[in-house]
This record gives C-alpha cells, structure tokens and sequence, in this order.
C-alpha cells in the first residue's frame, strides 16, 4: 500500500493528502510532529535526504516534492477521479497555476506564517539546544530559514512578503471571477495546491481575504470546503496546533 | 504551424527551442530583441500579457512559462522522439529536476549574468529613458531587476548567488558522476531545461565548471553539444551577444 509522509491538512502536506483522498485511493499515513523535528530526525532522512514532508513511498520507490507526488498519483495511481484536464491546453494551464503556487504564493505566505507561528517553537531553546536542532536540517536554506525565524524576519523582507500576498489574492480572485475552478473547466491539482495556501486565509489575512475585497476567492474556499473528500480529510487527519506569536 | 518567440538559444528561450529541435518539430521562429526591449511592446504583450518569452502560439491557444511549454509540446506534439520517460518514477525524477532549475538554477546564474551584461543595456539610457522602459514591464518584480541591474546588485546579492551556483554545480556534477543522464536513464527535459541554464558555464564560470572540479558536468555539457539538433540549433538560431560589463 501507498505510504505517505506528511505533517497535518495544510500547505505542502496537504497537497498529496488531498489529491489522495479525492481519488479515494487507499494509503498508509504517517504523520510527522514538527514540533519535535521528526522530519530532521535520521529515520526520515533515510527516506527523504532533505528531510521535508511530504514523502511518498510506492513499493520501493519514494517520490518527493510535493506538486511532483500529485502528478505521479495522477500517472500511476489515476483511478476513476481524474484532477488533471484530460486536454494539453488544459494540462498547461493547471501546470501554470502549481508551478505559480511552488514559486511564488507559497513563499511569501509561509514566511509570514514562520514569522508569526513557527518561530515560537524555537524561541524557548538554549543556544545550544538551537544549535543542535539546525545541524539536523539537510538544506542550507532552510537552516537560514529556522535562524531568522528565531531571530525575527527582518521588517523590509516581511513587507515585500505581505505586499506578493496581496497581489496573490488579487490574481486568485480576479481569476475565479469568471472561472468556477482554476483551470481546464474542472476541479484539477491547480484547485488543490492553491487552496493547500489559500484555506484558512479569511482569518489569518481577514483584511485581506474577505466577502468584500475577494468575494471570488472567498467563494472558491467555501465551495472546496464544502466537497466531501475535503470535510472527509479534515475529519480523519489531525492539523498542528501552533501558537501565535506572543 | 506551431509559432515560437523567443529569444537565441539561452536560458528560458532554449527549453522550447530545443526540444523542438530535438523533436524535428517545424515551427516557424521569431525572434525577439532584447536590447530594444521587443518583449515589453504592445504587440507581443497582446501575445504574453506578461512580456516574457517564450511564448508558443499553436492555432488559437497561446501557452507560457518555458517548462510548461516543453510539457504541452510532450503531450500534444509527441512525435517520434520522447523527451519524457514512459514510466512514472521517471517523470516525477524529470519534473523534480527542471523544477529545481525554475526554483533555484536559473535564478542565480541569471543574476550574475544580469549583472556582468544586462545592465549594460540600460547604463547609457537617461532616467527619463529608463522610467519610460520600466512603465512597460508588467511584471513588478521584474521592473526591481531591471532598476538593481541599472544600479547594481548588492554585493551580499552577488555573494550568495555565487553560494548557490557552486552549489548548484557540485550538485548536478554529483548527480552525473553515476548518471548518464539526469533522469529516467535516458536524454530528456531534464537534462534539455538544465543544459539551458548549464551551457557555457565552463567559459562563464571557469573556476567551477572545468575538468578537475566538475568532470562530469564538463562531461555532460560536451555530449549534449555534441547531439545532431543541438548542433543545427546553434546553426540556425543566432545568439545574442551582450557586451560585459565595463
């Protein structure tokens, strides 16, 4: 059986979690607790070197990545739900709206949610016991990532973060305007991994994501959260519970 | 007839170029000039309301983003030559490499190369000159590229942009040091979207990529030169040539 890696139903975790219980297919869940850095721990970097969730294992492949792992379900494991267009045109516009999500929406929302969450679960350690913690993370970037969580983001990057977060909403919502689903004319892996972002968005950036600015995106959220496979996932998978910036 | 804007065969521009060629796809070229900013015309911005190339038109349908397109030309343009493997692990092994090169390669190498030779393009313009080529970007991050190349990058900028080419290269020498190729054991849009980024680095980045650092990148570069539509590629595309900076 298929096994997946992952943290809790939100951002890079629940992109295959939700491609996985749309389609229905039967999987093995392994839930990892990053308030312990168990994806740092040596056991998960035998699986995943980077040591980042989500990690599939197929038999005895592993696939990463998690927009990559959502096109290799849909390869491999298709079934009867298909959430890719079955035309090339459509496959390109989804592919635009993920690869959109992996390169720009995503960072600017996760550094404001590391600013304002993640950083606290690193405040309360010695120096040293820091230190420790940063020596497990595989990637460069991510270790840089952790040291200015703890230290505080500098205000200028937050600024620039907040400003793509706005322009990001405006896209979304001036996109859903006249399109029921991102694209292709269907439910596709473009709903799922931008919504993997934008879910929970009307109250973490309610100035932002509200009926009257982006009545469109606001919509769009609802309409995915009313689905079953979604409720289903979110009923049956546990979401960490962070504590907001003091 | 497929149509394809672009600029010579570098960078983003090659990855559709390419794989055309390597396809022996006809298609009716177009080649745009950077230095007279064709990209940011009205004309082409009917095309690519985002000014960027490349830009494929195929009948009615407009398709963006450089790897999306060598995609699309996969799913609908097949012909004889696959530049994708037939099995699932290895697609999701070709997408996590020209991934990383959206995400990472190409941004590093471009910066250096915007420093050593783009801003030259912009340094002899007068404020008002330049403002007025700014006005026609319709990417804003894209118009802070353009006004830093004007200015100069931050040194800390170019500093570890350096970091991640080095690392960048020990990565992919690494990777073909056991690999004939990046992914599924055969030549595909891995290795076509990362010899986009890679080809030249040997005369760009001599104390990088050179025989006894990088043996296998240096070794990789020469096989894929050596390839007959790589080959006619160059022959029958010019490529630009940028002035280094003063």
């Amino acid at each position: 059986m298929l096994k997946l890696y992952s943290f809790g139903p939100a951002a890079n975790s629940m992109k295959p979690l939700l491609t996985l219980y749309e389609k229905g297919t039967p999987f093995e869940g392994h839930r990892l607790n990053p308030a312990i850095f168990e994806h740092h721990q040596d056991w998960f970097k035998a699986i995943n070197p980077r040591g980042q969730v989500p990690a599939l294992v197929d038999g005895d492949k592993v696939i990463t990545e998690s927009t990559v792992i959502c096109e290799y379900l849909e390869d491999e494991h298709p079934g009867e739900v298909k959430l890719r267009p079955a035309d090339s045109y459509g496959r390109a516009q989804m592919r635009i709206w993920t690869k959109w999500v992996d390169e720009y929406f995503c960072w600017c929302v996760s550094t404001i949610g590391w600013h304002r969450y993640v950083g606290n679960m690193v405040k309360s350690l010695s120096d040293a016991e820091f230190e420790e913690k940063v020596k497990g993370i595989p990637v460069f970037e991510q270790q840089v990532k952790w040291r200015r969580a703890r230290e505080g983001f500098p205000q200028d990057l937050l600024d620039e973060e907040m400003r793509k977060i706005a322009f990001s909403v405006k896209r979304l919502n001036d996109h859903l305007a006249d399109n029921e689903w991102l694209a292709g004319g269907m439910f596709t892996l473009a709903d799922i991994c931008n919504f993997a972002i934008a879910n929970g968005m009307n109250y973490s950036f309610p100035e932002l994501v509200n009926e009257a600015d982006a009545p469109h995106l606001v919509r769009w959220i609802a309409q995915i959260n009313a689905r079953p496979a979604v409720q289903k996932m979110f009923a049956e998978v546990p979401m960490e519970k962070l504590r907001p910036q003091d």
